[in-house]
């Protein structure tokens, strides 16, 4: 029943009271519930938010660090105020894709239910990060033309293996070396690097220093910054300075409501 | 390579700058960006949206107004300032599920893939809400067990078939009793109806009067309220009255951030 083949499933799908005992709650505001066929709309809830929808996609070697500068990118926007969901091998290997392995298909599998699931978040105009290993280009290829190009940040993770080996955090290389791990990404698995990622993230500054997390979460931010993603559409013109910051939040603006949605 | 099989995949699983130009946009208040293994916690990005996560499980059969009132709910929400998001087979049937067909064993895993994404959402503090025929109790108690109790709201929508296809919104029934729809719920596959739903939504008022989609999303809008979704914890002593509305939201309390997170 699955067209789980690479031929079939790597094509991008086409677009296309009863019992209630809080009756006594119901205030006046409630009586103007209207009726709606279609839901509320991501410009609306974007608005809401007073933030842009969009995945950061994080592709790169087992330990090159994508986990760690996706978690210190999240505390960073959240000091910001901002609604951020992360997906990581940990919340979804255990959970949505618990029924999948490590095949070249079934890590095809893998990807577009993540990027389908990073599709959701964003219409919700939540910031989704998504840090996943991904080797293969058409995977992440196929997530951006579903996605959409803007709404799609690759950020490449370009830590050379050997330093992602002597690292090795979880102690996979040296299982994978010994022939414990099979199908290893780097190892007897191949990595295709992104060719136009929006952001590549080298293991050293331009001064030749071994760069941080904390740096490498800092660049994103100002791509963020600087392409809009964390204003609203309609206070692009009135927000002023790099910056609201978590405690500017009581002086956001409240977007206009559009009631004909 | 998939265990789409009923006995395997109804179990639980177990738990477990390089080259970015918007350097100059650096502030200080970026300099202090930290390092941090684990990302931001649930609790945390609750304070931020000042709701709880929870998903509204809306269960029936077709044509009983799942969706019509999954959509009002969501406007009427969102007019009080609360982040939705609204899965639907709309968006999940053409999205992540595009590769499952309509046998027992895939609206097993159907239901399963939609669970594990709603779970997702409830954990980054979005009130979800989920319209999905959903007829095997099975499924719909696994996702209940899978989310925990309190954040697992079912709304049955008990409308009798001969209304539903009465309604016959879609030409569904027409084709099923004609047989050129196979497996159609209702008709020649079952629908098993929830013993115990936190709330039931019957097709008429206790007046005998038929009930609306407005009527409907007013129950569940008060049960919500009731139960406390539609505040943060931290502001539970704050907040009087029963409503913030959506004009309230520039006078919202700031939640305190906890920094050691």
């Amino acid at each position: 029943m699955l067209a789980l083949g690479r031929s079939i499933s790597r094509k991008l799908p086409a677009h296309g009271m009863s019992s209630c005992p809080g009756a006594q709650y119901l205030t006046a505001r409630e009586q103007h519930i209207t009726w709606h066929e279609g839901g509320v709309s991501r410009e609306a809830k974007e608005a809401l938010l007073h933030q842009k929808g969009c995945v950061v996609w994080f592709t790169g070697l087992s330990g090159s660090g994508k986990s760690t500068v996706a978690c210190t990118l999240e505390h960073a926007l959240y000091r910001r105020g901002v609604t951020t969901a992360l997906l990581d091998g940990d919340n979804i290997r255990h959970g949505l894709n618990c029924n999948l392995g490590f095949s070249e298909a079934e890590r095809a599998e893998n990807i577009r239910r993540v990027g389908e699931v990073t599709k959701l978040f964003v219409e919700t105009g939540v910031i989704t990060l998504a840090s996943f290993i991904s080797p293969y280009r058409i995977d992440r290829d196929l997530v951006r033309q579903r996605m959409g190009c803007r709404d799609f940040i690759e950020v490449y993770m370009k830590i050379p293996l050997e330093v992602c080996e002597s690292r090795d955090p979880k102690g996979l290389y040296k299982l994978a070396r010994c022939g414990k791990i099979k199908c290893f990404t780097g190892i007897d698995d191949p990595y295709e690097a992104p060719e136009r990622p929006e952001i590549t993230l080298d293991v050293d500054d331009p001064q030749g220093r071994r760069q941080s997390p904390e740096a490498m979460a800092r660049i994103i931010l100002a791509y963020l910054e600087e392409h809009g993603y964390l204003r609203t559409p309609l206070s692009n013109n009135a927000v002023k300075g790099p910056s609201r910051g978590a405690a500017g939040l009581a002086q956001k603006k409240v977007p206009a409501l559009d009631y004909s949605i």
